[in-house]
Order: structure tokens, then C-alpha cells, then sequence
């Protein structure tokens, strides 16, 4: 079986500021990347590192970037694993950029939209095994990055510290809380990962689940304690620009590159096909009715009604980080 | 989003003796309505609750009651949520009117079917968030009722009384057991709620539930001991005729109102195209069909050996009733 | 309700050694069944047993006996249960015959695909209940016999014995451990019996599960310990040829009895129409695709690479079983 359809239509947008072998840049290139690359084709496995400070939001450059990393990284015959990873060790990814959906131009919106339809496309179906190593936040689009993963592996957070330093991950799409809605095919992905029951309720009420809720719904398939520990017996770690590596939770790196070790020892070829037997059809139904789906979330954001609740949203957010 | 288009087809049939402020009725008036409406605009909250005697089946006529005072309630731009109840302590809904299935009219059958099909569109496409209280038992077209909605609370029912006073509801599409097999739509409403393994040995075999288990497998969300509480913070109880008062559980009313109140606190457009990103396809699907059901549930109701089984059923119950 | 279409196009193949009432049989005769029955009118139940040794592998000529024995029971008016067992203590079906897939026949081989997919057709799609009794392991296309049944029961497999008599059998897709995929039929009845994320992570990791794994994800509905207990009220062991009743494991057997006499109780007509809510469409999505399928699958299993490691896959059996 061929890996799908869906990636002969590959959308390649602008080029990000893409680093092929970061650990070889001088620390600012690395800065400057909104995707870490780190390969190691001793092992077959990669890892794809957010980096768009503060928050991993997903603007329109930024899911360029996922698209185009990950593109690069399939393109290596020798790497049959990825990890999806943030520099943030308290943010996976918050989600959508809300500038871009706040007073939108209408050029750039659909644009906008068609960058995150096609990071759905190339994530869910791409060829390599994709685990998610989900070390903070994961609202919103953030969960639907981790939903698009093979595997998720998440962090219980840092739960020792006293109450002010105390930092518990959440998942989930809680768009309805912002008087929003995921779209269906973002919907639907959390259908298929949870089940219908769990989904709908979770949906309607935009909850946000901490990492034990999450394990005990499916949401995620493993949790790790907050811990530096000894590396095991990969390297990967050791192949991170500095600056990521101190900041990096190496028990759950650890973790989530264990089960891309796992996924790599599969034969390729019928990794794939299996993948394909589930996913396939979802991705052909969302490329579909893709044009669809992009006037449907242009009408609906651009509501009055929309744009207030965002509005009011984002001022929010503004007061919150003036107090700090 | 817009509210399904389903809802563009409303088939209002004829009127129920429907009451749109019961409280200010006389007793013998209110006793009449098929479906109580109490509506609370302060709290966005309202109560239909079922009242036909002796066990709120299903017939033509009770069917229409339940989309008009539906109808009502969601024409209400200041109502959000909805509860739907029983004047029955010891019973949510019965199921069909099988009186509707034994040597039926050839031009009612059709009419009662259409109806009940039509309850299916505008509770499970309502506007309007909906939570069913059920006090009591709910088998067959009882618990289609209930999975109709966006949320179920089941009482645990009187298990402190002595044998002969105990009281243990239950749910169920239990339809197999009388000889007949629920409605495609039906069953696979029952699939989407607590999975496709556990609806297909349901259906098969026509289990009824009790709470704890109907709470482990999904089929309802929350289970409530029987008990009076003092009521907490609403006073939806004590807008209730005083002859529904009496008789309600006030244990089970408070947990449905506060999580009606859970729901109306989420920006409604939101919430709106959250549940119409699962259950939009579902309606459609039946409307596109809903002829062909029609005419299916026609044929096979009125089958010989279909027709022997309900006539020694109905026999049964005749039976049973007549010893008490 | 009628039972499925899909049964007016019964594909019947070549007739095999098929027995009609084996316990009459000589032993030799009953030697070259490659599936036993065995009729007990009293309780409207039978048992087919697979019996085609060393491991009940799906020879083209298996599965035709597998069809041609399960269409004569069902044309038994009194039968409404059959349960399907193995010869074998120790292995239900080892999956597809390596053999058939070894540098095949250009004519035979899709045949051969073609009489697989009219076992699922007639299996998932039968009048009758059908309960999987599973002695022993049930990989590939063993696991897949089991889920086309509308039941299953597993032995927890003999742990009491020392380390080398120890046998624990396992349940699963496990193809992609051989560099093949699962059909996608075959994998989506996998996505229906467990939900679509347990099934995605199995699928993927072909993924085998020891009896107490296989009841908790759903994959097994029942398990019961290994052990001869005296028979209940049932004869069905004692229908059969002696050599099978010597190997039977009786408890296994006798629960899987219990189950068929529940299904056996439920009204025909409403079981049958209930098991077609959820069965028909997929029965019938497989027969469009059918064509399709064959194709893709002789296409799949010729590739040079594929070939390659099934060849590696059959003698590395063959150096295990000369070893021993």
C-alpha cells in the first residue's frame, strides 16, 4: 500500500527559517528556528523540537514550519520515528495564534487555515511513526497536535513544589470556553482517540484534562513523573543544542523515545499500510471538503459575535500578562 | 454554525394539551398535559416533564407533545438548557405505546412512526442543551429518550425499603426480549454512546441495565442515590405544580440542575456547533432515510409472527395487571 | 428484517470432507473433516470444530469447509446457536496457510483471498449466534475468526504446569510483526470490537494479548480458567467423536454453551435483525470493495519485499520445528 494520496497534494507554503542539522548552528540560527531539527539516523528516529517562544501558538509562518520540518525529516530513507517536542517546559503548544483570527486579513486568513489543514494532512498521515512528548499545556490545537501523533506520552508536571511553582499540564480542545468551536474534522479526531461518548461531552464543555484524567480517557497513552533522570541508552538528549537541553524533562524524552524505538523496529512498509487501514479515509474525507471547511471557519470567525468574545479574549490575556 | 437544517423540517403534528406556565394551572388542567413545561428565565433553565400516565409511553399523540413544548421552550431566547423528567417515580418513560403496535391502523401506523422519528431529530438536534433526570425505569424507546439528550443522570432508586418496596430502575434498548429489533437510528444511537462491542451485544441479547452498570459502560453519565435533599441554590423545585413536587426526587432534579447549569454557562454558539460537529451527520442520515424506515417498521410490525409475539405480550401485561 | 443480502451471493467453492453427523462417523473419516459438526437439535445448538492439524492454518480449502459447514448447520431450521472450536488444545487458528502467500499461484491466490473474504461474509453475516470458543492462541487471521463471531470466550491457558508445559495462549492482529498489514476489513472489525485508539496502537504493533489483556480492552468478553469441571446440564461434550471430547477443554466448552443457550432464548427474527443494524453496512461496504480488495491484496503480497520476508518468516519456522 502507498502511503496516502493526501501527500502528493503537499501544500509547501513559505519556507520557515528550517535548521537541518541544528546542533552544528551557532546558539542565535537556533533561536531564530521556529522547528528544531535533531536527526539521528543511527537510530532511525527524530526529533522535531516548537520552538516560537512564548507559547508555540500556530500562526500561519508556524505551521509552515511543522509542515516543512517534517517534510525534510521523511525525506531521510534512514528515519522511521519522530518525536514532536517543545523548548517551552511548560507549554507544549498553546494552540492557534489568536492574532490571527483576531480583526483577520482577508487575504492571509484562508491562508491561515489551509496551513493548519495541511499540518493535519502530513501529520496524521505522514509515513514516519510520530510520537508526541507533551511536557506542559496542550489546549486547543495544541491537543489536536498531540491527536495527529501516533503516540502520547505526557508529563505529570511538577507537582513537588510548593503551591506558586506548582505547574500540572492540562489537554484538551476547550475551544467552546473562547465561544469558539474546533472544526469537524478536528472534532472527529477527538471522536476517534477518546470515543464518541467522551468526545461529545468533552467538546461541549471545552474541557481541559489533567495528565491522569487524560490517561484514564485515552487522551494520552502514557504518563511520566516530572524527573531528571540518567539517560537510558539513547543519545538523542545528548544531540540537543545546549540551551534546549537544559530546559528539557529528560524522563519523558526518555519515554517517548523508547516507543519510537518500538515503532522503528516494525517493517516500514507494513507499519505504514496499517496506519493507512485507519486514517486514510479520515484524511481523503477532510481534503474533501477542505475548501468547504475554510469558508465555513472564515464566515464563523468574522461573526460579530466571534470577534467580540475573542476580542475580549485576547484583552484578557493582555491584563493578565501586565500584572505579572 | 447553524442549527441543523434538520430543524427547517419540524413536522409539528398536531397540538398536545401543552401548558406553558403549569405552575399558575389548576390542578384538573394540568393533569391533562401529556408534557409539563417549567420554564425558569433567570437561570436559562427549563423542565418538561412526561406526564401520561401510568407509564409515559409513547403514543402518537405524546410524541407530538414532546416536540411542541420542545419547540416551545427552544422558541425562548433567554432558555439554554433543558430537563427532561418523569411525573413517575418509578418510571422515566416506558417506551412505545404498544397498543400503537397491536393490530394497527393502517394509516396511524405510519403517522406514529413518522412522529417518533421526529423526536429523534429535535431532541438529539436541539438548540438547546439537554439533560435527562431519570427517576425511573427506562427500557425500549425509554432509553432512546435518554440518549437523546446531551447528559444522563439515573437515580440509584429505592434500595433501602424492604424487599417488596425496593425499587431499582433500569435502562435499556431492550427491544430483542419482546420479539422486535430497535430501528436501525436507534440502535446506533445506542453504538455511539457506549461503543460499538457493548451496543451489539446489548441489542442482541435486550439488556436492561441497573445504574452502576449503566454508569460503567457509559450509558449514563452520573447516578444519584435516592434520597430528599434540602435543594441547594436553584428553585426549579419549587416552581414544580405542587402534585409533581410531592412526588419528585429532588436528589436526582438538583444534580440534572446543576449540570443544565454547567452547559448554560458555555457561549450557546458555541456550544451549538460543538454538538452539531457529532450528531449533524447522524440526523441527516436518518432524514435521508426516514421513508424507507417508514416503511420497513411497517412491514415488519405488522409481520404474523411479529404481531403473535406482541399479542401474547400485551396478553401478559393484561395479566399481571389484573392480579395486582 | 431479512437476514443480509450479502448472503444471496454465497460463493460456495468446492465441497470438503464435510461431516454431517460426526459422532456416526468412523474415527478415520472423522480424521479427514477439516471442520467437524455436530448438531444437538434438543438445544438448538452446534459446534463446528476446526480441525485441520498442525494449526487450523486458512488454506483456500479451509475456509471453503469453513463456509460449506456453517451454511449446512444454518440451513438446520432447529440450529440458532453454533460455537467454533479447534481440534488443537493449544492453538484456535494460527491465521492465513504461509504457504498460500509463499511465491503463489497466479490462479489460486485470489482465489484463496476470495474464499477468506466469504468466510467473513458468512461468519459475521450468519442467521445464527455464533460463539468462539478459544482454546489456544488466535494470531492474524485467527483472531479475526474470533471477532466475526458474536461472542467470545478464552481460555486463561494452563499456567499451573512447570515453565515448560506452561501455555498461555494470545489473541491479535499481529500481521504487521511479519511485514504484512492486516485488509482494512479486517482491521476495521478490529476498530469496531475494541474502539479505533486501542485498535490503531494494535494494529500497528501487531500487538499479541494473553487472555486477562484481551478481556480488559474488549478484544474477549469472557475468560475461565483451565480446568476439566464436571459437565453441566448440557451434553454437548458428550456429542462429540472421542478423540475431540479427549483434548476438550471442558470448562471452556461448557461456558461457551451457556452463552449459546442466552442467544438461543432471544426470539430469531429480532436477533438476526438486531445483529444487522450494526453488521450490514460494513458486510455490504466489503462486497463493493471486494474486487478491489483481492486486487490490492495479490498486488501486496507479490511485492518482491514482501515476499521476502515471508520467505525468511516460513524457514525460520521450519529451522524451529526441526530443532524440536
Amino acid at each position: 500500500m502507498n502511503t496516502p494520496r493526501a501527500r502528493a497534494m503537499l501544500f509547501m507554503g513559505r519556507r520557515s527559517h528550517q535548521s537541518h542539522a541544528p546542533h552544528k548552528h551557532s546558539p542565535p540560527a537556533v533561536a531564530n528556528d521556529l522547528v528544531i531539527s535533531t536527526v539521528d539516523e543511527n537510530s532511525g528516529i527524530a526529533m522535531l523540537t516548537m520552538n516560537r517562544p512564548p507559547a508555540n501558538s500556530l500562526s500561519l509562518e508556524m505551521n509552515e514550519a511543522l509542515c516543512y520540518s517534517l517534510k525534510t525529516v521523511e525525506a531521510n530513507p534512514k528515519i522511521q520515528s519522530v518525536i514532536l517536542s517543545s523548548t517551552n517546559p511548560k507549554i507544549f503548544s498553546a494552540g492557534l495564534d489568536i492574532t490571527e483570527l483576531v480583526a483577520p486579513d482577508n487575504d492571509r486568513l484562508p491562508r491561515f487555515w489551509n496551513s493548519l489543514q495541511q499540518v493535519y494532512i502530513d501529520l496524521y498521515g505522514s509515513r514516519l511513526a510520530t510520537v508526541a512528548a507533551i511536557q506542559g499545556h496542550a489546549p486547543a490545537a495544541g491537543c489536536f497536535l498531540a491527536m495527529s501523533c501516533d503516540y502520547r506520552v505526557m508529563s505529570e508536571g511538577d507537582t513537588n513544589n510548593d503551591i506558586k511553582k506548582k505547574h500540572v499540564p492540562t489537554i484538551g480542545l476547550n475551544e467552546t470556553q473562547l465561544g469558539i468551536a474546533a472544526p469537524p474534522w478536528m472534532g472527529q479526531l477527538l471522536v476517534r482517540t477518546i470515543g464518541f461518548r467522551q468526545a461529545e461531552l468533552a467538546l461541549a464543555l471545552g474541557t481541559l484534562f489533567p495528565p491522569e484524567q487524560a490517561l484514564s480517557i485515552g487522551l494520552v497513552d502514557d504518563i511520566v513523573p516530572h524527573q531528571q533522570v540518567e539517560s537510558g541508552d539513547h543519545k538523542l538528549v545528548d544531540l540537543l543544542p545546549s540551551q534546549i537541553k537544559d530546559q528539557a524533562q529528560n524522563s519523558l524524552l526518555q519515554k517517548a523515545y523508547t516507543q519510537a524505538q518500538i515503532y522503528a523496529k516494525i517493517p516500514p512498509q507494513a507499519r505504514v499500510a496499517s496506519k493507512m487501514v485507519t486514517r486514510e479515509e479520515h484524511i481523503f474525507r477532510m481534503i474533501a471538503k477542505r475548501d468547504e471547511d475554510t469558508q465555513h471557519f472564515c464566515g464563523f470567525v468574522t461573526q460579530k459575535a466571534v470577534q467580540k468574545n475573542l476580542t475580549a479574549y485576547v484583552e484578557a490575556l493582555k491584563n493578565k500578562s501586565a500584572k505579572k
